[in-house]
């Protein structure tokens, strides 16, 4: 038995293709191995999240770059199976930094317990990891939403964005979600309770189509793509409006300069705000959002939906389908039985 | 005596031209005509301002457009020349927006009194009218300074810009301002006590320039001008800054798209906050503001700079002045004796 590893081969330039990565096999460390203080993990599940993009860039940014030779960084979940920290013991089930691989050491900093038995351990590095604290930072603490208020969110049927639009009914808003296709779509008002849902992809202009589904105009933007359809949102925002800034998947990969929104002087007419948010700023806030999310879980008013698919070598394959679109909430990669 | 009044004479594309506007000669009016509770004002300032593009556009915006056929919005002070308005008599001086012409009727609504004796009455337009309250509140109430911050102001030489950077001072922070041309740079360090300036019409490059002159990096930035000084200071904000979008003067005369800040995914990494603003929002302050404004002029920390032109004839070729940064200060015309 060797630990499969997904290494940082180069730094892409546009769209990272295969030979971006490069997979390693290395011995599995032993527990004699182990330093004073470390555990090991055996990695069932790995998060694939739009963020591992700029983790590759080495320009400054709110976390190091991953390092050419490195194993590239992601969420993960997985069982410990070798323990030195008293913190854990062999048999607990954890959550945390550990980068593409099967197996992890690490001192256990920013790790935490989860329960299999509550839910399932692709759901603690999707709704009750990162993504989900994403959403319920982002549009409670940036984006102040207020019962009433139509909130407006892009990449609705993502790991954020999905979140993001059921925590705002939960809230009492009017939510508009915009996805890829009708299939997503249809996903949103039917499973998720979305009041409407644009297809961007359809013959219908996103700005139009923001007017026909928020005839009273938009409250709070949620942004996960940036490009034409953060332009678009700007249109149509109201007197106060807030619009976070969560990301931009549609200008990643961007090899010219990132496409700014044009139509920015809407903050100035509408004295509204666009704020940028990252999550680990509310590390300390997590585990009450996380006791919020699960109790919303266990009620049925928050669904989760994870796309799981399987085997380390099909990382790269996994990965793409964050920017074409084809997966349907979270994205994870199963990378060990 | 005639009362010339400049009327907006067609919807500019661009810059405008000299034919936007037509200049008329009409009665002026006498008190008999006045209706119960008018007063009629004689005009001797004119504020201009670059607002006053964006009010020629008919489009969606904080105030209706103005219409075709209509006397040009703008600020003025004067003296009331008849009154049946018992909150005013006549010799009474004021100010309010009585737009480019020598005579305005008007039933007093958002005309205040002014004092000529405490100072000029283009000071009354400018530090203490319009541009004054919207430096004070957008950097006190939007930027949210507090002492020490570094402040970044475009447009810095400007009736707002000059503004926004001494009251900066006197609230601690370190000052740097971005204006064209040596003469401006040189006015803003020696005159306004500005800590340091930035000549963006010099060979350095905006983005080094701030990088030279704030080494700790920007904490708020005071944009008046939009376009690529926009995204310069984009590169260097600090974690939590705040942006205030006050204009974008640079954009006022595009005929194609604006061009949205390529670097607002700044925004995200450093947390920070684009907030637009409109000073009409504070009315309800602008007395309290006007005291303290007053108060810091009387101590000799405020310093005002009003650069005045002659004859309503003029119009043209002074607010062209605005677009072209041929002034120093606030830019008013005088329009009758």
């Amino acid at each position: 038995m060797m630990n499969k590893q997904m290494k940082l081969a180069k730094r892409p330039v546009g769209m990272p293709d295969e030979s971006t990565w490069v997979l390693e096999q290395n011995e599995i460390p032993t527990t004699e191995s182990l330093a004073e203080g470390d555990i090991l993990v055996k990695q069932h599940y790995i998060s694939l999240d739009p963020a591992m993009r700029g983790w590759m860039n080495d320009s400054r940014s709110y976390i190091p770059p991953v390092q050419i030779g490195e194993v590239m960084r992601a969420g993960s979940a997985g069982e410990v199976v070798a323990s030195k920290n008293e913190r854990f013991a062999v048999g607990d089930f954890v959550s945390g930094w550990g980068g593409v691989q099967q197996y992890a050491v690490t001192d256990g900093r920013g790790w935490y317990k989860v329960d299999p038995s509550l839910a399932p351990l692709p759901t603690y590095i999707g709704t009750l990891g990162m993504p989900g604290m994403t959403a319920y930072f982002g549009i409670l603490e940036v984006g102040k939403i207020q019962e009433g208020d139509t909130v407006l969110v892009s990449g609705a049927a993502g790991a954020v964005g999905s979140i993001v639009g059921q925590i705002s009914k939960i809230k009492g808003c009017r939510v508009v979600g915009i996805a890829g296709g009708p299939v997503k779509c249809q996903y949103l008002i039917d499973e998720l309770g979305f009041d409407a849902a644009i297809d961007y992809k359809s013959d219908e202009p996103v700005a139009k189509a923001i007017r026909r589904t928020c005839p009273d105009g938009v409250d709070v933007y949620f942004d996960n793509v940036g490009g034409d359809i953060l332009d678009a949102a700007l249109t149509r925002i109201n007197r106060g409006a807030r619009i976070v800034i969560c990301g931009a998947i549609s200008q990643y990969n961007n090899t010219t300069a990132i496409k700014g929104p044009s139509n920015y002087l809407s903050l100035l007419v509408n004295r509204a705000t666009m704020t940028g948010m990252v999550v680990i700023d509310y590390a300390s806030q997590y585990q009450e959002a996380g006791m919020q999310m699960g109790m919303w879980m266990a009620q049925g008013k928050l669904k989760s939906r994870e796309d799981v698919y399987e085997g380390i070598d099909n990382f790269y394959d996994t990965f793409k389908r964050l920017f074409t679109g084809e997966k349907m909430g979270k994205l994870v990669l199963k990378v060990i039985d």
